[in-house]
């Protein structure tokens, strides 16, 4: 028998909850038998939110939270005064190794602050990045960081790239996958201080597979499994790419009708289309880690439906298979020994 | 009678070159009486591109150019060792003063040193921002700067949203365009090190209408008319935007391509679609400026085709007429006038 991967899952984050928390979180453990998920927020709300549904009982789990963070909240803030929100019950469990994962669809800030100040950083790792997956045309490449710690140093690119090469290959089945970096030309010495301070350093470090640099116009097609970059430029590449795919899908929508001919057009491409679209769609592939902590923490999205909370889940359950958190520990710390 | 505008166009630079460049020359002339072009190249190449085309000659000089400057070579070395490079003796026509303008298709890097070390800032202008315009759901808004000089302090920000609104007023008609600075929050304690410092010195600079951060998910929206940030960032950017733009477009012509049904409404769709998506297209907008020097440079891209020659030799006479260099001038020095 496979051993039991238990997620806490916020059931008080983002704007859907906690409908789609619950939603998500019964499909999941229905899909997925050797996960427990223990819902976490205000007691009487998730009650009523399981009532009348169908689900395997032992299998999930309440435990009471009063407070809740609010997007708007000063992070820092928050996770300090709010010490029975959701948010920081939650990441208690997970620092108590009373559950191996933590989802959240709320504040991001909070749960950046929380991931580092509750569960916190493995011994050695300097920084702990934000990692989504984000579509290409190939699949999906990892991007790290894209988190609040702005003006890194190269050594966290460096323990960045090695985080992400990690996660890629164990959690994606991506065998020896290809690490870039985010430059503004493919030569060695284009690029900003940090850049070229990284790259050479990229390229002597052992046990990655260092293609080089790659320009923001080649995101797209994919050709690196492992995006690496500072959190400020991260954060602009990921919301550039859900603003520019959002209104790019809008301006195609309202093209096809504005004429008679094209809506009827519009109509027979409708089905096509909507399969294509749903491989740019970054709600497919689950919520961002936040790698290098003691146990995992994943923030969704803040408009997460059911399907990206059920797929976060399962994804938490490869994590932990995979023993991903062990895994970066060791490479961090061979590094470490190596250096001594 | 209005003043003539003489602009010298680089006939060797870009993929296109020299048919488009020449193409683009002559339809010019023809749309816009007050522009003179001086194409600049190897003379036999050019005089065997024009015959048998239809213009009038009063409005075309050909100035002869042995050398060609290509997109791999180094520009600096490429511009102190190729005097007779079409980029080098176009630019210099500029300096000069016989000629208002120097568009480019060619090499970006050997344009943004020549325009520096050849055509010279404004007195009192740090750095000179490369700033294309960008599509938007509203139309389009100035990206500045997009260049090879990164790592900018917040004096060179604060001259680049001058600049920018300048810009925007004056040749593109915004009257008081609204200034955002790209950030990774909306709230002013976010950002990096050079948001931070930046931020509360562009909501005291006076004569510009700054309205705060922007994120990257907003920018396709189009609620800033001038997006400042440092040029590594806005390379990103720009690059982003080609990039995903141009993967989404042909994932959505794949997926019409997909099934029968489909085939058959992408042919109904077509016609309004192609007007829709030539809103999105950045070659409409001509090519990108040069801020900040003694004469204005303007590099389109490496892949222009005769329009957006065109379209940047007509940019070039409104930026005379509307006199932006000295514009510039004018509002940096009474900046610095201010400051002593």
């Amino acid at each position: 028998m496979s051993e039991i991967t238990t997620v806490v899952l916020d059931a008080m984050g983002g704007d859907n909850a906690p409908a789609a928390m619950i939603d998500g979180a019964i499909d999941a453990i229905s899909k997925e038998k050797n996960v427990k998920v223990i819902l976490v927020g205000i007691e009487d709300v998730i009650r009523k939110g399981l009532e009348g549904k169908t689900y395997n009982p032992e299998q999930i789990e309440i435990v009471n939270a009063t407070e809740v963070i609010e997007t708007a909240e000063p992070p820092v803030h928050a996770i300090r005064r709010k010490k029975d929100s959701s948010i920081v019950v939650g990441m208690k469990l997970v620092k108590e190794r009373k559950a191996d994962a933590f989802v959240s669809a709320g504040s991001s800030g909070a749960i950046l602050v929380g991931g580092q100040v509750i569960v916190g950083r493995i011994k050695g790792v300097d920084r702990a990045p934000l990692a989504p997956l984000i579509p290409t045309e190939k699949g999906v490449s990892l991007l790290i960081d894209c988190g609040a710690n702005v003006d890194a140093r190269p050594a966290h690119l460096l323990q960045f790239a090695k985080m992400g090469s990690i996660y890629m290959e164990n959690v994606l089945g991506i065998k020896d996958p290809k690490v870039g970096i985010v430059n503004i030309g493919a030569e060695e010495e284009k690029g900003n201080a940090l850049v070229k301070d990284t790259f050479p350093q990229l390229k002597e470090l052992p046990g990655i597979n260092f293609i080089g640099s790659v320009e923001a116009r080649e995101i797209p097609h994919g050709q690196a499994d492992v995006i690496v970059c500072e959190a400020f430029v991260g954060n602009v590449i990921l919301k550039l790419y859900e603003g520019l795919g959002a209104v790019l899908v809008d301006k195609i929508k309202g093209g096809m009708m504005s004429t008679l001919r094209s809506k009827i057009g519009a109509l027979l491409v409708k089905p096509a289309l909507k399969t294509t679209l749903k491989t740019f769609d970054a709600t497919e592939y689950g919520g961002a880690p936040l790698l290098g902590l003691n146990g995992l923490v994943v923030k969704t999205h803040g408009s997460a439906k059911a399907k990206e909370v059920t797929n976060t889940i399962i994804q938490c359950v490869t994590f932990k298979q995979q023993n991903i958190s062990e895994k970066i520990k060791a490479s961090i710390q061979a590094e470490e020994a190596a250096a001594e």
